[in-house]
């Protein structure tokens, strides 16, 4: 995923290069892996990153989820101050919610449905509160519309928590 | 709690010393902190281990789960090698399943209930799979009746998963 990260760490929204030239596919593919609106891109190594909180959600979605955080991240949670500094990236990993086959009490992650980011830029997401949004299905971000909805519902339902929901489990 | 820690590096179960002398206080605390028959500790610095895959439990128990790895348990389910090697340390993190207070759908941690360790040592827990075992209310562990059921049950279970149940979440 070294690409990925080089998109992120320039803080560059790619799209408009993708018809200039002659490296114009892979240039596309890179725009595709960030999001729309926001430029948001899956970082390097995230799966790596220490765990905030897990959580579940009922139907329709049934998922097991797990949020996750850069180092950036997991010192502002043990500090507790408000709001995150600019460079937290949080990311949320989801599974389907099945039955474990060898415990019955149990569920565990079935197949993996999103990913979805959240990165402190105070400047550069100004209008959405500090943080860029980005939500992948199969490492490919989905569209427009629905990362027109990130930000209204983390602005409805906790603003006094600088916009993030997960709380860290101890 | 570094003196877990420096118990759990030494690999000594303290308890015989727990009546023998002057420092008889600081030594039954100390053998207070590990598991009976195992002598297993909670590590040093286990929350930041990484996310092997989170859980959630039915009732009675209610619970969200985390299975977190150390550097030799990740580096074990990479290769998908089986058995784990000398040195995995897997920790289980149980919270109480409550709802979220913001987000309906939602479950999230609530009190913590357990933490519990598998230590890896094929020698020294040679009776039991190489498993040692080490289940903590609150940070101090529960009593012998309740270690005698660890390895029965994983035995039962996972045996051809080299006695572990947490299968990685991509």
């Amino acid at each position: 995923m070294r690409p990925i990260n080089i998109l992120l760490c320039a803080g560059m929204i790619l799209a408009p290069l993708a018809a200039t030239g002659q490296s114009g596919s892979a240039e596309m593919e890179a725009a595709a892996v960030t999001s729309p609106l926001f430029g948001v891109a899956i970082p390097e190594g995230y799966r790596r990153w220490q765990l905030i909180a897990p959580a579940q959600e009922a139907a329709p979605l049934d998922e097991l989820r797990a949020v996750l955080g850069n180092a950036v991240a997991i010192e502002a949670y043990g500090k507790g101050d408000l709001p995150f500094p600019d460079g937290t990236v949080l990311a949320k990993l989801a599974w389907k919610h099945v039955p474990s086959p060898v415990f019955e009490p149990a569920s565990v992650p079935g197949a993996p449905t999103t990913v979805q980011i959240m990165v402190k830029d105070s400047k550069r997401y100004a209008a959405t509160g500090g943080w860029g949004f980005g939500r992948f299905v199969g490492g490919r971000p989905v569209d427009e519309a629905q990362h027109r909805t990130c930000f209204a519902c983390h602005e409805a339902l906790v603003k006094n928590n600088d916009f993030v929901f997960t709380r860290f489990a101890p």
